[in-house]
């Protein structure tokens, strides 16, 4: 199989990127570094990485910025930047990405804990990984050619340990929990689901 | 109670006006008509209604418009327009709102059943829903001075006969059911919660 991973070089990215080349082909999408570099932010670049890729049999996503920010001093232009990041990103590799993707292939994006259970600071995370879960819930029907797409909703991972204190009482989970949620919606049936692990 | 009620003008904030308006003092506020107009897209128009309505104890939101699009035909700029008007438009009415609402008031804002129920073209909508929702519970822990914030997330309407095809299978809520979903929120003490109408 021939799995494009974009964010392949951040934290997460790295682990999934790893697991997955032990079986497939991967194609490491990073913003600055990797086989490909992308800006998901721009559909012009989302397009030229489809576009040197060649045809794929499915995407990974584990990329997307969202700002942290208390909501008495929130503005609207900060909230603004994670919808423009971390969900509309995404939701754009999907958008254009069916063009490209091969029949039966499959989409896998990343959203979070914070869509359910929020921590100080975290609305604008919340909002976006709400609104991933349900565009996975809602775009799973529509895709044609028995394409596929799920989101995988991670609690704080152990190998954030800078993130630990914002997350208070959650015992972070293992990077083999985590990647094993991206080879079950990958490799596996399943559609339209979230895949929480937490 | 001095109640804002944004998009009053429409189907939904129309009856949920003129319910609360039997006990309550009621500022309609709409995009052309009502008693003070806003551009829920502009910051600084929201800035300016809640500078002309004065003090007030509690702000209802029924507005916002989203796009609905066949997946397949849906580009990332029609789905930013959703993220932009319904989700952005009413997260920024709390976000400036907090500033002006009183001790112990509340907002409410309105997302739908696409959160969870997605139905053909409406995967924008699912996720400015799901956004919305997951905002509500976030938000709601860190605001300050006893404010709350609930979403009301309703089915189809009996009042929007132009909608009932898109949603098959689906019986149409009342109004008054609807209404009393507003005043569970307004009137009652719950936050941070998701009322929803289905």
């Amino acid at each position: 199989m021939k799995i494009i991973i974009v964010g392949a070089t951040g934290t997460l990215g790295k682990k999934v990127s790893d697991a997955f080349a032990k079986k497939h082909e991967v194609i490491r999408v990073g913003n600055t570094k990797g086989d490909i570099q992308v800006d998901i932010t721009n559909e012009d670049s989302i397009r030229a990485m489809f576009e040197k890729a060649g045809s794929f049999d499915a995407l990974i996503s584990t990329s997307g910025k969202g700002p942290f920010a208390p909501i008495k001093q929130m503005t609207g232009e900060v909230f603004k930047s994670g919808l423009l990041d971390k969900l509309l990103g995404q939701v754009n590799l999907v958008l254009i990405g069916q063009h490209y993707i091969n029949k039966g292939g499959s989409f896998t994006l990343t959203s979070g804990i914070l869509a359910d259970q929020p921590v100080a600071a975290g609305a604008a995370l919340s909002a976006v990984n709400g609104g991933l879960n349900s565009f996975a819930i809602a775009a799973a029907p529509e895709l044609e050619n028995g394409i596929r797409i799920n989101a995988v909703s991670p609690n704080v991972v152990e190998d954030s340990p800078a993130y630990f204190d914002s997350f208070p009482g959650e015992i972070p989970v293992t990077m083999d929990k985590v990647v094993k949620a991206y080879e079950k919606s990958t490799l596996g049936i399943i559609t339209g689901q979230i895949i929480k692990v937490y």
